[in-house]
């Protein structure tokens, strides 16, 4: 078992080495956007990984990666994570999940075993959305979500549409909608933590219970810019110092829920002079929780605080809501097996909620789904420092091996 | 009397009317900067009005245009403002108080009064320290603050320093030290409030009674960016959750105190990215008031708020101080005849103090300087919609005459 484990680190380990130099930025960590020479040198590399193993590889009109071992059924188990990055991101968010899916598709090659199932390894293309804001790219496609209209309409920084993309890189975009797929019956994804917890607790693989909901909206304060001598405190219409009271509020209201977090990561003050009274207060709200009542208890307290501070002040307020995600949560079936085996293997495990996005959110929304978290050094990801252990990823491994066994396993 | 009004405000609007065009962005306020082309072209105006009255005219060193009346004695009783704005600014800040000074020097001269002390009219330059950040540039030469070292020290945006600009412009920034004057014994201002209150109060004229001190300090809270989704509430640095539980006190704070007024005007959020915690957050604190001891009790609550907040989150903060000038009180002797001319005119006056810096606050630190303030609409300055009614104005310049001529009686 332990020659197994190394093994499985050592393949990881070389294949995460081989393709962190698929970059945009080298020397400045992993920048791989769709569509780019970056992504078709991983393409290429992860298919010629899967090749070895003994799979038979396609490149989907979606821009990923699909390795295929064929079952008994035609109905099929997808394990697997995605090969793109932010700006100057990580070796592991995404492309340590695709390597340990190979691994676990060489074990079960490498068994002989007799497969129920038909499985496929897949690299999802543009998970993050780091080029079209919009990202969760393959499973969307493969679900049917997008119509051809949708990919003329987001566009990069350059102008240049998911369309237009596509077709530059020999893709179909015209023929999107078409490539639904009715044949998976379950999504198994292993992906870093990209935060603190399971280090902090000392544990070696976390079981995600639930995808957090997110509630996204601008909020803006108008008040009046005056001459920050001249007028008194009590005619004033200061928008910084009304803002600041209600959004120190915030955080606080979160931590009364269990497993929520809100925070606001940009406020822009106009016309930011250190001698005028700020006119306006323009900032992003970003509550995350693990179902829709606790999030929009929050968001509404929020509103609330909004309109008090408009009553007593006589500021107004306008909002503008960005982004509502529903909480997914995780299938309780494949969780149960990813338990058996932990507790089988003496991993030291625990359940979580994961606080960021993953594609996983999209098939679990529609069908079983269920993610192996591995933890993240110092809870660091999106950056050059991200770091996982390989041990950590084998065991992972491991474990997804063991439950696409079991669920595998021919009636 | 009323025809005498009348006159007085006609001289004023005609005079404000042309000294408007001399900008440097005509139809978006008045841009008069110093050791400009409009600079030029506005002295010279009130150079011919000033000889138009009968004063005897110079240019002298500090770029300031000073018309004379010569008394029995040649210590010198000044009044005047500055002629400089700031940019996009409006046609009274300053230049209101230069054109009323020229009318009371008017209405001396056509009294045919003898003079005890000399009378100095004078438009003094670089008041606004919109090109090279320093300001009340005239008053610091008059009273031999400044050296030629400190002129080639300060900078404008360009790079170009006060010597050169002052060197390029005819005057000679080598000999600056030399222009300390001995021979000011008293220095009178009128100025357009820049705030609301005398238009709140209904009241035609305010004297000053003191100008405000500021304290200014430049505070970074530092925390850790992190993930907004992946990092739990318990575990979190977020600089600007702490920084707004500091900042809404100040304001609250400021409202304990008399006269007292608190801003925070500038803040800067890194990396303002709405799903990443915020790793610092930076802001500029401004505390202005009519005694010390009040400016800074809150300043010293500030520190201890902050120091409150870094032992209980364990966010770290640094301080650097900006600014601090002391409130300087203006001449009870040249107030009380302010406010004898106000009841026998029968004005509506009200005492107050100003919230704003002056060339009275440089002399007023060292020799008798007292202040006229005359409403401002809407409490609207440093903007071209700034305004001042012509006939309070004239009023302003009533009860100046009536001063002067009481300080300048030969005894």
């Amino acid at each position: 078992m332990n020659n197994e484990l190394k093994k499985i680190e050592d393949n990881i380990v070389k294949a995460l080495e081989a393709l962190q130099k698929f970059t945009a930025t080298p020397g400045c960590g992993v920048t791989r956007f769709p569509y780019t020479k970056e992504a078709r040198e991983a393409c290429a590399y992860l298919k010629e990984r899967m090749e070895e193993v003994g799979l038979a590889v396609r490149l989907d009109n979606s821009g990923a990666v699909i390795g295929r071992l064929e079952g008994k059924s035609p109905a099929t188990i997808m394990i697997g994570s995605h090969f793109d990055s932010v700006r100057h991101g990580g070796a592991y968010d995404g492309i340590a999940g695709v390597v340990c899916a190979i691994e676990v598709a060489r074990l079960l090659k490498e068994s002989g075993m007799e497969l129920g199932y038909s499985l496929e390894i897949i690299a999802t293309n543009d998970e993050e959305g780091a080029r079209f804001n919009a990202g969760l790219f393959t499973g969307k496609v493969l679900l049917g979500q997008l119509t051809s209209d949708e990919l003329k309409a987001q566009v990069d920084a350059y102008g240049v549409s998911v369309y237009q993309a596509m077709a530059a890189y020999g893709l179909k975009p015209e023929e999107i909608a078409e490539h639904k797929r009715d044949d998976i019956k379950a999504f198994i994804e292993i992906h870093i933590e990209q935060g603190p917890v399971l280090e902090a607790e000392h544990k070696e693989i976390g079981i995600v219970d639930v995808i957090v909901g997110i509630k996204r909206a601008r909020i803006r304060i108008n008040g009046r810019a005056d001459h920050a001598g001249t007028m008194p405190m009590h005619m004033r219409k200061d928008a910084l110092e009304q803002a600041t009271k209600v959004i120190s509020k915030i955080g606080d209201r979160a931590r009364l829920f269990r497993n929520c977090v809100a925070t606001v990561g940009y406020l822009q003050v106009e016309p930011n002079v250190m001698n005028i009274i700020p006119q306006s207060v323009t900032f992003v709200v970003d509550i995350r929780g693990v179902d829709e009542e606790t999030i929009m208890t929050q968001y509404y307290s929020l509103l609330a605080d909004l309109d008090k501070m408009s009553l007593e002040s006589g500021l107004t307020y306008d909002v503008e809501n960005l982004l509502y995600v529903e909480p997914v949560l995780m299938d309780e079936g494949i969780k149960g097996h990813f338990e058996i085996s932990c507790i089988e293997r003496q991993y030291d495990y625990m359940h979580l909620p994961s606080g960021a996005g993953h594609d996983a959110q999209i098939f679990g929304a529609q069908l079983p789904a269920a993610m192996l978290f591995v933890p993240s050094a110092g809870g660091r990801s999106h950056c050059p420092e991200e770091k996982s252990e390989a041990k950590d990823l084998a065991k992972a491994v491991l474990v997804a091996y063991d439950t696409i066994a079991a669920v595998c396993e021919p009636k």
